[in-house]
């Protein structure tokens, strides 16, 4: 017997009868003699509808300046996940699965007071434990939790995921299943390499590059509440029938299980490459070569909420003036510009240059710690199909490279293929 | 300066144009200095569509007993409430009035057990009453509140009213203002009878049975409510415009107000007129009249949870055999009957016969306890107009007559007109 934590997104509950099938995923584990948690998003819609009103609202009032109360906006918009939640309860009865609806203050998932996008600070487990020891089934409303206000606290978007992995650590669970539209994390993205292969497995640290860097099964947050806390998460499909899957002890689904690099026995040197779009580069040529310049830079963008990625600086050749590069989300482009040439006198630069449809590919693995040219392999590769790098950042498991987005699905096919992650 | 709480109901907040209608009216009592908490429902038809749901849940899932758990039926209806008070609270506060909204477990307002049709047990007011000292809007999401087990629990359909009086007894408001769609209580249905007008003011006593035979501006249970804590509650408009309306004290703004009968000046023997449709009239005839058979009748009804209404059982002429008539909803008719022939031989009657298709109408009025003649008069005028009664029951302040559906018109407007309640 296990204890298991499943998570179950919005497109997986969209409908009454997708909360049936839902329902049938969570008997089977039930069935096999697991303790089982369930945590849903709302359905599929129903937020955006929410956060649609909240957003318009002040506008309808004639307000000029088009804000709202973050609070409000949490209770607003908590209340799709509560839905889901009840209905799930209420399938789970009627097909003679002891079930009840968790929200978050009764839990309780006690967060942070950043309204909107809190923090999980702790959950209290041993109500639900106690519960599903008795054979029920908690079935907790995702994406939502209590501040210290006593009022409802959202973790922001996609924070079902979060929810999850913080309810498995909570409550010591064996495995966080994460139900998804996918059947697990993937080599590549599919639709740019038909080559891409699934992963049996996947480390915490791996997969944390992989979701930050654009593959969208996972919450960035959620893997890293998943590697802090130990939980071995399992990323699997929704849209399996529910019949056909052996749950019982030792049984191998179909999926990929993100866990301690420890557990994964053939390591590959490469796990994956991912890309994200949208990216824009921003240089500033001649800036004084001078201390305190980064932070002159960098301060008034962040204080914009531009969020900067990849840094490039050169040592200039007489230590007088360099050029300084780096990049942007596409859409904040236009803002980051803005503020640069405000501060253009404290900066001291001469010119601002700037480029969009940039995309950046990484090559992700473990396996670089111990091993020597991945990124001359990199290089190579691309400068063998003509793909022109505009910039490079590489960490201890990640060499990240700014391209052109013309080339993407080139790059992405040339370097799955150069580090051997093509299907056998 | 009052301290007021104000009721929206849901075709009031049906989208978010109303919603900052009613801002509006918020807005202007706030504006004239008033201390205020305002209840509100969900958006008209997003409850409907969460029952829905909820019923639909069980027979999607395949169950042959398509029953649901009523804790799991208010933790997903409940939502809709705390949707529309967070949309006002953020409409409030981008016109400049500071508001938060209140969802029942945060008050608390506390109930019973009874998940689906809670009674409330107790409204802690005090933080809001603070709140509202310092200046702050209440924004409470109404029809809900917490249970005794910690979860969500509702007040049945129609229950905001209740909230909103409730609320009102807890704070300690000076007055109840219940907007709805009508203008405030008519002496009659104005569609039955045109010459029906607005009263001023009604007693709690004579709301009460005007609101429980048909006139359905207001929740029964609110009105007894408001009664127990004498609460003044006032009917008004929600379609006024929020600004031709003068809310400074001692204004007399247009509505009903229903309080203590000592406050009311001039009263008048007969307030109103009220019906009920779709009643059923069972008539069990050659039954033993023995001690104990009222019981037998009805024992088994109420077990089967049939609403029995107007009794009438007439002493028999030898002292052995008597008829015993009384009504049922219409909806009720058949389950009545069959439980009726169920209980036969207990109950000993000969024939059993019934009717539906009728009609309870009902004159009101305090000022009957002190006027002799008032039931002479509505018996005379039917008569006149060859109405044929089918029974008669009375209270200290009420005579209801059961009457054919056909002439309900009729003996509304007649009634109305002979008590003198036609406008002048």
């Amino acid at each position: 017997m296990s204890r298991l934590v499943m998570k179950f997104g919005g497109t997986s509950v969209a409908d009454l009868d997708r909360i049936f099938n839902v329902a049938r995923h969570v008997k089977r584990e039930a069935a096999a003699g697991h303790q089982v948690a369930v945590v849903v998003s709302a359905m599929a819609g129903r937020t955006n509808e929410l956060v649609g009103w909240v957003q318009e609202m002040p506008k309808v009032s004639g307000s000029n300046a088009p804000i709202y109360d973050a609070r409000e906006y949490d209770a607003v918009v908590a209340s799709g996940e509560q839905v889901t939640a009840g209905l799930l309860a209420i399938a789970l009865q009627s097909m003679g699965v002891e079930a009840r609806s968790w929200q978050g203050w009764q839990i309780p998932l006690k967060t942070d007071g950043a309204h909107g996008a809190a923090r999980i600070a702790d959950v209290d487990g041993s109500d639900i434990i106690s519960r599903m020891e008795r054979g029920q089934v908690a079935v907790v409303a995702g994406f939502q939790g209590i501040g210290p206000d006593n009022r409802v606290a959202t973790l922001g978007r996609g924070g079902s995921d979060t929810s999850a992995v913080a309810l498995a650590a909570a409550v010591k669970a064996d495995r966080c299943d994460i139900y998804t539209d996918v059947d697990g994390v993937y080599t590549t993205d599919p639709r740019m390499a038909p080559a891409a292969r699934r992963l049996n497995k996947i480390a915490f640290e791996e997969m944390l590059e992989m979701a930050s860097l654009g593959a969208k099964v996972l919450q960035v947050r959620s893997v890293e509440l998943a590697m802090v806390h130990g939980v071995p998460t399992f990323v699997r499909s929704s849209f399996d029938d529910p019949d056909s899957i052996d749950s019982s002890e030792g049984a191998s689904p179909v999926g990929t299980l993100i866990c301690d690099e420890e557990e994964i026995l053939e390591q590959q040197v490469v796990t994956g490459i991912a890309y994200a779009k949208d990216e824009a580069q921003i240089s500033l040529r001649r800036v004084a070569d001078k201390p305190g310049v980064a932070a002159a830079v960098f301060g008034p963008l962040a204080e914009a909420h531009v969020n900067v990625d990849m840094i490039v600086q050169n040592i200039s050749e007489d230590g007088s003036v360099t050029d300084m590069t780096f990049t942007v989300p596409q859409s904040d482009l236009d803002k980051a510009t803005k503020v640069l040439e405000g501060a253009k006198e404290q900066i001291g630069y001469e010119v601002i240059q700037s480029d969009g449809g940039l995309v950046k590919v990484s090559v992700v693995g473990i396996g670089m710690r111990s091993h020597a040219g991945v990124a001359a392999s990199a290089f190579n590769a691309l400068a063998s199909k003509g793909i022109n790098i505009r910039a490079i950042t590489t960490s201890e498991i990640k060499i990240s490279i700014l391209i052109d987005e013309d080339y993407i699905e080139l790059a992405v096919r040339t370097l799955h293929s150069v580090y051997g992650l093509d299907k056998d």
